[in-house]
């Protein structure tokens, strides 16, 4: 786990300002291309040149199974993990099309789904889903550690990738990202439990109570952004964590999905605050918590489009705002080419 | 002008219902793709099929001069018209970078821009600009008719095209968009009136002072969204108009910009109010009175980037948005075909 601990890329502040200044030049008033000045100016500094470009993108779903299923939180029985993982890899899901949409490479990685032996995916399954955070800690201290592993090897492997979105498959993850969310933003639980996949009133009333007795249970060792995820986290959120970190480690920059992704994110820059620099936040999900958790990382979202799907959907829709953001900032013409005198 | 008057095409509510259908069969908890399900569901609406796509996407950008720009109300001078058509047209301007990397045609047509001699432009002009609004009419209404009559003739000469962009160029243009706005809308001048290109406190005083002269000048005449668009509006603006409504008239979906672009969609909403159902708002901009003029139209913008560009530049921003939500349609596999009983 000492892997954990290795420092954060320091972006580039000189190319931020390169770009800054190639940005004064284009034939536009100064400022009026918005916040797509500000994505490509940070996009510079992490990809430390004046002219960033986001060609090779790649997706990688972590997908597991929960315990806490069984309390009956999904509108989904346990069952649509499995078969919404093949569905990813025979092309069929949501995210799988806008892979394919937007060219940008796909991974799936099965880190503990209960029964899956579909083709097409990476098998690193830790267990048949976590164990129910109701009772007992989701994960042993080896489970965390090897989920995490499983993420830092996803992004080890990659080569010459451009920008990383994570995604999450796991009926019940909701649940678990709703108790993640409270236990570290201590922010009362009505602001942070939501329908996720479909729950009406009454479920969410349930998710509530199931997750008020967790954080009762577990209280004494909820004390580190590690051991809340341990006990109430699932192996597809850790490996998201694992992942998100080692970006930041090594310099890709990440755009973070819905809420349960973005619960991921805070817990990881909670472990290293400055990973944040290394995060654009895709989308703001109709999921009840996110836009609170946004709020508690500081968040700028790039689409609000009321999505609430999950499988990193949101961050891939907003991939071509970024690589517009690029497009604009290398290759308008200055003033001076267009012989406009300012 | 009796084309103008011609009906706007009804849209399919029965494609609608078959879309409606078939996106409750995808692989996602129902409703979960939020407004892109909105999105796709209306294009089926308007394609009168179950499975639309925007694959041949036009931009038409439309420019002209404001003699109203001689009391400096803009922070460019009038010639920056001219010199950003050449832009356009050598490929150098925002809008001619996202036409390009978003696969939209592009075509420039002056209207009336002064000295305007450049290759690669439609050149219809009307006259060397409008009149000062602040102390006659805009235009004529032979003038108005033959802006009106050149924005219906980019739409005419267009085949096959999925979804149209409108965009315009002219120095003072954001000043005409806010005096047609308080005119259609009646609203007080600070919700209308904003900085345009840069201008700083003192120029957005001078220019609702300057409007305010203008209403209270032309008042007798400005009883009819037409008269406003002559004693008001400026070439580009009402081409816009003529354009939007030939669209309606012909079936072909828009997708409109920024301010001055919605306030030509709210003109040509008030001649023809059926003509909503044809349109997407790509963006809401920075620009003070957007935000007012959208709430009129019952708009909801797709995007919000804080740009304030014009070009029909945020509109070409939103096009990969509504391409994605067709492409998830069309591709998607069913529950059916994923083996997933509901």
């Amino acid at each position: 786990m000492n892997w954990i601990n290795q420092s954060i890329k320091k972006t580039c502040y000189s190319s931020l300002e390169k770009a800054q200044e190639q940005q004064n030049q284009l034939t536009k008033p100064a400022g009026s291309l918005g916040y797509l000045e500000n994505i490509v100016m940070r996009l510079a500094s992490m990809q430390a040149c004046q002219k960033p470009s986001l060609d090779k993108a790649q997706i990688s779903i972590f997908a597991a199974d929960h315990g806490i299923a069984n309390e009956g939180v999904s509108a989904f029985p346990q069952a649509v993990t499995n078969t919404m993982v093949a569905n990813f890899a025979s092309g069929g899901a949501a995210i799988s099309v806008l892979a394919k949409a937007h060219n940008a490479t796909l991974e799936i990685i099965n880190v503990g789904v209960v029964d899956c032996v579909s083709d097409g995916i990476l098998h690193q399954p830790i267990a048949d889903g976590t164990a129910n955070f109701s009772q007992q800690a989701a994960m042993t201290v080896n489970q965390l550690e090897q989920a995490l592993e499983i993420g830092r090897q996803a992004i080890d492997r990659l080569t010459n990738t451009d920008v990383f979105i994570g995604g999450e498959m796991g009926i019940a993850n909701t649940t678990s990202a709703s108790a993640l969310a409270c236990a570290i933003l201590k922010s009362p639980i009505e602001q942070l439990v939501g329908a996720g996949t479909g729950a009406n009133q009454q479920g969410i009333i349930k998710k509530q109570r199931l997750i008020e007795q967790a954080l009762e249970l577990h209280k004494e060792h909820l004390n580190s952004p590690l051991k809340i995820l341990q006990y109430l986290g699932g192996f597809e959120i850790a490996a998201l964590v694992g992942a998100y970190i080692r970006c930041g480690q090594l310099g890709i920059p990440v755009i973070i999905d819905g809420f349960i992704s973005t619960v991921a994110a805070l817990i990881a820059v909670r472990i290293h605050s400055s990973l944040n620099d290394w995060f654009f936040y895709g989308h703001q999900s109709e999921e009840l918590g996110h836009k609170n958790v946004l709020k508690a990382l500081d968040a700028r979202p790039i689409l609000n489009l009321a999505m609430r799907l999950g499988e990193g959907s949101g961050a891939a829709m907003a991939l071509p705002i970024l690589r517009a953001s690029c497009e604009l900032h290398n290759n308008m013409a200055s003033f001076n080419e267009a012989g406009i005198s300012v």
